[in-house]
């Protein structure tokens, strides 16, 4: 061991900054640490220099692959798909969800973006279709897409979660399955589009008005009551997705987006705005999407999602590659604002420390958490909690639980855990 | 005209910032002056209440589409595609260009992201692909995907230009084509990957090294010479392209990116960085990317992409819809940090208002700007220019062109041009 070797084993050791080798953020940037863990043992490999490369990989040796005018993923990354409860090809209602494991960075690409739908996605002649606002206004208006697309425009990076996203940890048993299974129902897109408060103010809101009933244009008629309010602050009719229109699972030609909200409430395929005084108690906000109570009362209309987080990497189906250091990584959010901190635990709870947060750290928008981890081997159950600008915490999942009647999964926000078994293997686990 | 509506015209004139009715941006906020320019005139169409949307259209009346296990834009979008220059298809050294005007936000779609190829888009197998990093090194490093998978990383938004983007505009003739046609060599991601300093540290850069020779694994071998200072200051080995695998085009599985330099330097299909004390003179830095100035010779080695904006709507193929109020919206951008301000002309140039920047405002990442404009049907000439947080402006063309031997078309930032007739039309012109 050399003395650079040396003096970083010694900074690894002051920099711990929780128990079970957490170390503190900084060392993400500390290349001999990572070093020493990695390159050398299983990655770097030692070339006499001027054989460098010197045989050409058959790759190298013909004309590649031509132009194309809408690219995909390389088929090497033909399993990085959406994952189905339900056959995919089966229209009707249901989800897919976001393999978040097999993703990096905030951005979903459109292509693996959730899907809920109630009764499939309907082919919407943009040309044909038209927003209504009515109701309790002063003059009632239909927007073509080209109208619309007159309005001034607003640009803002946001998450969607599903209510029903990590319902599965409601569950007695915790379910051995991916990262991207358990918490798939969350997706975040660059979302661009007309404020909803432009629109609304041209229709004029008569005095008494305080909810907005919006109606899908799919074969559900999918239909939430909105508090008004919230369509006077944040919300957007969205019509660009990650810069290009939106896509037909996310509500081509429109949606709306009701940042920090629960999924369902962001309306797709959006047709009628109903201005009223009182939410019009629609199927998916009595049948669905309201949380029973231990005193088997339902509770209904709890729009904001809660702070929550997971870490991604590791997680289930991938496994550790001996003892070393790793970057433990995964995201958090909250419908309240901004992720203010996120903290990782190595040893079940007992301790933890904070986590490297990628910028922008925006409201309401996936932040992506990194943090520095020196695995000797012992078995170790990660946990990772986040806590957002307005100070909320995760609670652990027993205190979630012990909030609700029995199996009752929406709005799940408990802190999750994964244990590490000394041979690397990785496993979910209520802690 | 009711009160409102007088108000609102009073609030006008008083909100002119520049000639020829640009309007303060906070007028992009104020939703009554678009009302009254367009939902009542050619969108908002009132209707009794009770009859709103009794029709419902035909997609309603049938169970939609079924899941799918990697989305793609509705067929309704097909004609936003890459714009090629030779035909797609073909293999070969090329580009095609991002349809700009035809995209919002600031985000690009990986699958409409520019492509620029020497030889093709090679099918690497990712499992086979290594990265080597030799040369002025203490310790000449291999490294897999898998163990570069083990590093810390990082996200950040940024754009990749080629050098030769908006080339056309050194032609004596105004070209009559899109914006995407113009400026589509541009594109914005979201890149994660390696910091590559903590390769290089890893390796152990010798006292004399200098620069780094990076070579892609095309059947070009594409090479470029950079700065050792670059690679060890915001340098990436980038693995991932907006939350997913980076794409072929792109560079799968892994390609340079140096933030702000011009694209040819960030080479995809990264294999081989040699660390030495002088450049290579590869063919892509004399045959191609150098500048040709009026003495004769040529300039090589200008890294940085310059300040520079380009409005896109409206853009030649679009056409104004009789008076009334308009959103001005374009792209700025710098390489050397955060576009600063963003100012727009209807005059000429003559005068100049500030326009609203989308944030957040990201260091060489695209900035949507946002500007609002009475347009009362007279004849008019549209202008953006960009500063950045360095000071620098954009020049007028005439100015950008006097720096060079005619027809030298790299690093085009020259302010750019669009007529509006009386009649609505938009023709691209050097003003």
């Amino acid at each position: 061991m050399g003395e650079l070797e040396k003096t970083e084993a010694a900074n690894l050791r002051e920099e711990t900054v929780a128990g079970n080798g957490l170390i503190h953020r900084r060392a993400l940037l500390r290349t001999a640490l990572f070093s020493a863990g990695i390159a050398a043992a299983s990655a770097g490999t030692a070339r006499a220099d001027d054989s460098v490369g010197a045989d050409a990989p058959e790759w190298m040796k013909t004309p590649g692959k031509p132009f194309s005018a809408y690219g995909t993923p390389s088929h090497w990354q033909e399993k990085v798909q959406r994952i189905f409860t339900i056959a995919p090809g089966r229209a009707g209602t249901g989800v897919s969800r976001t393999p978040l494991h097999l993703l990096e960075g905030t951005i979903t690409p459109a292509g693996l973006h959730f899907e809920r739908h109630h009764n499939g996605v309907p082919d919407i002649d943009p040309g044909k279709h038209e927003l209504y606002i009515h109701g309790m206004v002063k003059r009632p208006l239909a927007f073509s897409l080209d109208a619309l697309m007159r309005y001034p425009m607003e640009t803002q990076i946001r998450f969607i979660e599903c209510s029903g996203n990590s319902g599965i940890f409601s569950q007695p048993q915790a379910a051995q399955v991916t990262a991207g299974e358990l918490n798939g129902l969350l997706s975040c897109s660059e979302w661009t589009g007309v404020k909803l408060f432009t629109l609304l103010a041209d229709a004029g809101i008569t005095k008494d008005a305080k909810w907005v009933i919006a109606e899908g244009a799919d074969a559900a008629a999918m239909s939430r009551s909105i508090p008004l309010e919230k369509c006077m602050d944040d919300a957007m009719i969205a019509l660009y997705q990650n810069g290009e229109a939106i896509r037909p699972e996310q509500g081509f030609p429109m949606r709306l987006l009701l940042p920090g909200f629960e999924g369902n409430m962001n309306v797709k395929w959006l047709r009628r705005l109903n201005v009223t005084d009182a939410p019009v108690d629609a199927r998916d906000e009595t049948s669905h999407y309201t949380e029973l109570m231990p005193g088997g009362k339902a509770r209904q209309f709890m729009f904001a999602q809660g702070a929550k987080s997971a870490i991604l990497k590791p997680s289930f189906g991938m496994s550790m590659k001996g003892p070393g250091l790793y970057e433990i990584s995964g995201l958090a959010w909250s419908g309240a604002g901004r992720v203010s901190k996120v903290e990782v635990s190595a040893d079940g709870g007992k301790s933890w420390g904070a986590a490297a947060l990628t910028g922008p750290v925006l409201p309401k928008a996936l932040t992506r958490f990194r943090m520095a981890w020196n695995w000797k081997g012992q078995p170790s159950t990660l946990m990772s909690r986040a806590t957002d600008e307005t100070g909320v915490t995760q609670p652990t999942r027993a205190a979630w639980i012990a909030e609700y009647a029995p199996g009752q999964g929406y709005h799940f926000n408990g802190i999750q855990s994964w244990d590490i078994a000394a041979d690397g293997t990785v496993k979910n686990v209520y802690a």
